[in-house]
């Protein structure tokens, strides 16, 4: 049987080898190119209508057991380990783990107690020119929840 | 003797009985409320002068071990656990967990192989106000640092 | 050889391709769609008779050896790691982490000192209509079990 | 220096030795018993006139350092482990563990992707009488926040 | 503040260095050497009629403060680590991770599905004269609970 | 290549699906069922002579490399994580865990300084009939090795 | 499916069959001999023409899918554990575990607060002859990045 | 008591507070900076004699127990977790979790099977004046040891 | 109230400072040297006669509470994590991970299936002279306890 | 792909089923029986000469994949988790963690501050015949290796 990381791989070697864009896989979706590749990467569940066009943009043709695997919603969490060991990776658990407090402080100054939603959540990830060396930008942008007396 | 965190926990508690706000202590120091909070924290080492303004604006009166403290490079890390259990700061966790693929995926096409800096790196946290509720917005941005051959 | 943890996962991506309720498995098996699920997640053994029912209702037609892995009373233990990475879940831990001691407080001033049973239980989940967002209802109902003197 | 948990064991062993109720201290607050004894465990922050309210029913006399604390948002998490020890909280993690994946299988099949908040959430523990032996019964209800495409 | 590891020490030292033997300490609270011990190392909650009695017993002189921590319904677990050090209960746990299977193969076959209480329990600890080298033996003795099916 | 892990899940399958008990199969063997168990869940190796005996009750029709695995003294550990998630085996693991401190007092006051066997070392599982419900009776008889000064 | 880790091994083994240099790969390639064995370890991604080249230099003809592998950037991290088990590997873990607050120190005391980069990086491996028995020399060489106000 | 710890931050808030260099107490001891630093940080023991030259040249003055702390040979090791949580100490961490493997594969390309001595090792930190900023310079320096056939 | 950690430390301390020997201790104690340094080190309890024989030899003058500590039979374990980080230390930790699997076939094909006692043990270590470099020469003697069938 | 665990169980499950001795495998190659053991556990490289004396030896016929596995110099680390749960290597692993700090005091105490050499080392497992039963003598034996001051 294929598990969910399998394909996983198996779309991402496709991607490398064919030399596709994942901002062209999701325009093909019709979604961000944030979305469609948290999907691609096994984190968030496809309808067929969209596996449909992923497969016809990438050229991948799956098998009905990969399909029922992209519309299976996931049991989610895309690292091996708790401390993430990929240097890219690690520099935003470092930042959550250096200054989790710090937005802690500041969110709660400002929104009172609460939390920012990781569901009803965007990302956007963009590239800022910089004559220095370019910046890698992203917003987080999460609806404030607050706790409520009961 | 007192611990760095024990004077971090001194600092917030005067601050809150006090009603004093992160950004008008920043505003003291001339200094950013994300740069100032973390420092307070206890993650960024202030000087002595930067160490007085703040005593200026809270009216805290440190003592000789408390500025040595305040002075002295941290040994850098806000969290008692290396998965956070406070939920403000584990749904900043969840998205490095869940995301965190997609966003090294997307880098990686958009700059080539390499991270985005924690270092050379600055936070913005802001409201945006929304009819369905505000939403708290986290701009990330850091030099992205190429890996290189040799 | 064929692990429970495959097997379950050819049931759940066999409902999803067919588009197959848990509840309708359920009705044909006699039971509560709770305990239903829970036994075809690979947490409860089922007779021969129940298995045959399940067969029926989704027409995966088992093999002998997945029969005796429906048979084999589980070594209990859904998640892959001791703090849930997937974010439904994790917000069940969440409760138990964050207010715990509070029910543990609850539970023992209403009852004296002892737990509710986990074993003599039962579960209910169902949705409540809400203007400003369906609420999901759980319900745990268990035993109280009193530590005794002897 | 206090720390929130030393406060946290010097109310409850006040309680104790005292013998008084948190539904009555819950009652001169005017909130839940759920959510009183909740921020008396030290898991969410109370107001300077609520610390007063809970002064009045208890008799502790806090002094101006314990009610910072008390109006300081704590770093949330009850528990010393990642997987609880006693055996009562234990028990409610068994459930999640055992559990975790049958009530997102649900929980997904009525309501589709997403999870039921724990902060938009209420929590009511109470006893349900039973010939067999009384029955712990814990209502969890949380709003469902879908996940969203963009 | 003391805590309840802290009172467990104390009264050990003062035991030893008194030579009290736990036998009669339970004999004068009137239960089991297990069921008093147990309580004497924080893990089950006295009234204060017991606690007068162990103070009789034992000439300890227990401050209000020490009467509340033996009052409290503990958080419970006696051990530091998960995985013991002590090689006394080390062997224990030895037992538990090399036979845990087989008493697990063993109860299910002889009762069906379900467990054996660690709540409506007891235990007896007794000395078996043998010429080859006297003997422990621990009898576990607890109800059981069958899974039901709902 | 079959592992030991793999050999224990087939025989245990192939036991549920024939119907076969363990306390027949130990007959065959001629020794106890709780030694039996033990050695087909991995944790014990067998002769030839026992293997075939085993063969004979089972009607498993062992492979030269089975038999090779079953002659092999394994690397005990019947366990998949340090705690286990298993609710019955967990409860032993309570037992343990709650109460290793009053078994490592009370063994200490009757023997002195050393411990329990794990290896001279026998076990004993049975059924006590109770009109308030059956109950399990385990037996760990294991000889006491006393610590030496040298 | 092969896995990077797979492919890993392969090419180790078909290296000391056939006792094949590591730094002659790197002559074919153009590169250190570093960066390139760091490159074949499954931590750092090549280019087709890379690829090409070290195929040339060590024969093992690579398939498509061995290719697609080889120019995937990887998800970089190359033990089985956080702390290394093998000698070798784990004296380097000691030396940053015994000396790493003294190299901060140090690293502070010269440049200020800030780190030495991991990624704008090279190393050299190379050996020192000496009478007392030669010796290795690891220099490890990045840019300095300070920590920034703003 | 004083713990090693406590003294270790105890000579570092002292030397911050006036500016005190690790170069300059390294040279009245009359060693290399590194080993001064690592045996001030609580990694290395002093005589008597050294602990004199310490104490003349950042006049502490020292009591009769913090000179019996450091001539105690320690306890090694100076992180409080297995992955550092510094960003500077992390990245070294970093450089074996990632190039391990590499390190490990050169030097037993160069010497043959065996390690680099963390014991017979000097260490060498400096800075490189270097246009596009300046760089750090770590100089490992270990005798190789063979493993021997026997 | 002192922790049998923090007497031990102190032992130590004054041992340093006075530079008395491990070895003169346990002559006065009328033991071998390994058994008395672990019961000074907190792993093996002392009568009374023998710590009056300690405070004579090392001159401490133990208080009544320090007594009681080391007749009191320790929670064994002298590490402070599961894997050491003190070089020595690690050093046999990693003899019993690299070698354990080599240990166990050697006894077993020796012996039998069994184990060698940690309890019925003594330990000697000592220095031999060598030309090369002098060597640690650690002998552990067990008695062999064999599995029993029953 | 073979790997080198599943090789190491293959030359196990041989050597078992033909009731072959490591000793005598050991005369074969003509070195010590530890340090064959060793090696065909997967722990130390061998030669194509040293390979082909053990094929002759034990009869296995090794292909090449496998010669290539023995021949490449292992990962080292016998053990699948940090604490052994084998009783045999967890006794080893016991006399490590409770006794320690006593070999850590004692080698200082006789060879100054350093550490036992487990490279240049040599480990003899032997039988002492004992009235009172046999038993397991291991000698450890190793290089002295002093820190050093620079």
């Amino acid at each position: 049987m294929t598990t969910r990381a399998e394909l996983t791989e198996k779309i991402i070697a496709h991607k490398v080898f064919n030399d596709i864009k994942w901002a062209d896989v999701a325009a093909a979706v019709g979604q961000s190119k944030e979305w469609t590749t948290a999907a691609l990467m096994g984190q968030i569940s496809l309808t067929k209508d969209q596996i449909a066009k992923v497969d016809n943009a990438m050229g991948i043709n799956f098998s009905d057991e990969e399909v029922a695997l992209l519309m299976t919603v996931p049991y989610r969490g895309s690292l091996p380990t708790a401390v993430p060991t990929d240097p890219l990776i690690y520099r935003l658990y470092e930042v959550v783990n250096v200054y989790g407090t710090t937005m802690k402080a500041l969110i709660e100054e400002e929104f009172g107690d609460g939390i920012m939603s990781a569901i009803d959540f965007t990302m956007d990830i963009s590239r800022t020119e910089d004559p220095k060396g370019d910046r890698v930008k992203i917003v987080l942008d999460g609806k404030f929840l607050p706790y409520k007396m009961y």
